[in-house]
């Protein structure tokens, strides 16, 4: 297939990524894994498997198979941890691959067993209610005879200051008491910074190796991974009283100058940064104005009369700002970022 | 690689593509082409075009020239038009792959005059001042020598009753007077409702291909091409007033039995779906309650017992109507639906 050089590009720093975990690792004594579920999050899981691993990370957490598959070459199988549970089909090809499963619910740690057992993780629900063995389901005979590595659970409010991050902390230590199990583990991102206590011997943290400010005590610390930039495809002086975009959403309030660039909403900037999005060029900001189109963005170069058709323009992407500007989560401005970037890791 | 079943699928109606195609081509005479680009508004852009192809659809349009070579050997390559322009360091690609440029500036007429010329289409701007040769760079020179196939421009705001549809349509017919071409093309999906005045030779649909009701008139015969379902991984019975999923946003007014299906944000159902979701199994509709995560989605299993571990549900999907409840467009639908899925045709 003839390569064509994509006219948008992700811009991703690997020494921030790494500076990233070695932040959140160095928050305690504990050892600091990985998830890479979801692409690592959109920026593209083995890039980021091969430089953590490189760093020293040694625990990966994907969701799904398909995703410990994807990065099996590049570490140990034993590495990667599959969050989202097992089925009788699957048990023969994840012998094959390796990885290790996180067992969520008594009937997967039955199966675990009756197919041989082997190393396993599990995942105890302290009170999320999604995934993981409640607190009724912990009779000890359950757990004989596992291999277990890390008995974990997840948090549900570690970014707010919530009184279910103790009481979470302290289920998991109940139900957990009579497991035995090599490693714990209990804290993402947010969960680090809520104190040792919720360390154990493991944190996994997703967000904040990206990037994105899980709690707001991180926002000095965490160094951004992701930069956009889009090249300009037209730039056309508008007259007061024109309309931009679709609906005509935009009426130029004065002579303008406008430049439509090559991402859009199918590229993950949705609909939600029309109003409030903008892009720079040797720091002059312009706002994007009118709607944002599926593959394209209309911005107002008035402050640039130097950017001319070809030219890139980088997108202003801070996560947190662009979080409380558009309602989206700094993790769906991180997962949603779609196929047709370019994705240029320094 | 091992290939593990994906517990997340999209199910696509080839039938329900092609009746759309034949049911736009329909309301008039024009021949009809398709936009397939954003990997046909994130269906799947092969699948989709050797379906639209073999359908009778001979004009194919995508945004980037990656797209354009993404399905060059499904369909002859002079079929394909690449909607966002050209620049000089990518025409020894262009001339080799043999799609179509869409010339949208004076400069890349010149540039593809110089270049040795060839079949090209061009882009008028008629009013959504995003891309295309405006009124005032129309002087005929410009034109001359050009081997245009389409003369072309989009439609601002035909999804609604705006006076500016008859105003781009006079603009078009008056700004490309004087310009020869073999066809013109004017309206989207929802342009081609507004009546036979905007067909020209050529439209081009892409929304309402694809199952999206690009305006009221059109819900009852534009048929949904589009299915989710969901494994479900876990099941769990849960006591009144306990909480569901991230920062315990849902809590149980009752006792419940509450699943945890596999599909999330990171694979293009945001959170926006939280508190109007649902899931259907058998024809009984299930809420979601609580936040939407990164690769789970909580269901209010009550109503259906029999529901267990491993169970597929559907995920209702209906793009108007989500659309309306999540405040994101029927395109952001579609085009967000992300990589994890397996997507089966029938």
């Amino acid at each position: 297939m003839i390569d064509f050089e994509p006219p948008l590009r992700l811009h991703l720093d690997g020494n921030a990524l790494i500076a990233n975990w070695r932040l959140l690792k160095g928050q305690g004594v504990a050892d600091c894994g990985a998830a890479v579920k979801a692409d690592a999050y959109g920026l593209g899981a083995r890039e980021v498997v091969k430089r953590l691993h490189n760093a020293g990370c040694r625990d990966f957490f994907v969701a799904h198979w398909g995703e410990a598959a994807a990065i099996a070459d590049l570490v140990p199988a034993g590495s990667i941890s599959v969050l989202n549970g097992i089925n009788a089909a699957e048990i023969p090809l994840i012998r094959r691959l390796g990885a290790i499963p996180v067992l969520n619910t008594p009937d997967q740690i039955r199966l675990w067993k009756a197919a041989g057992g082997g190393a396993c993780n599990i995942m105890l629900d302290s009170g999320i209610n999604r995934l993981g063995i409640g607190p009724a389901q912990t009779e000890a005979a359950l757990f004989d005879g596992l291999e277990i590595d890390i008995l974990m659970s997840h948090l549900a409010s570690a970014d707010e200051d919530s009184g279910q991050n103790a009481a979470q902390l302290a289920n998991f230590v109940e139900i957990g008491r009579e497991i035995r199990a090599k490693r714990r583990s209990l804290a993402n991102s947010a969960g680090i910074f809520l104190g040792t206590d919720y360390h154990f011997e493991l944190t996994r943290p997703g967000l904040s190796l990206y990037g994105g400010i899980a709690r707001p005590e991180m926002a000095e610390s965490i160094q951004p991974v992701v930069r956009l930039s889009a090249r300009i495809l037209q730039t056309r002086q508008l007259e007061t009283g024109e309309r931009v975009g679709y609906n005509g959403t935009f009426t130029c309030p004065r002579q303008m100058r406008v430049g439509t660039a090559s991402l859009g909403y199918a590229d993950g900037y949705l609909r939600a940064f029309a109003g409030n999005g903008s892009a720079y060029h040797h720091g002059r900001k312009m706002p994007v104005i009118g709607r944002i189109s599926m593959d394209l963005v209309t911005i107002d170069l008035s402050i640039s009369p130097d950017l001319k058709e070809g030219d890139w323009v980088d997108i202003v992407y801070d996560l947190a700002k662009a979080s409380c500007s558009t309602g989206l989560s700094q993790y769906e401005l991180l997962t949603n970022l779609g196929t047709r970037f370019e994705r240029q890791w320094t």
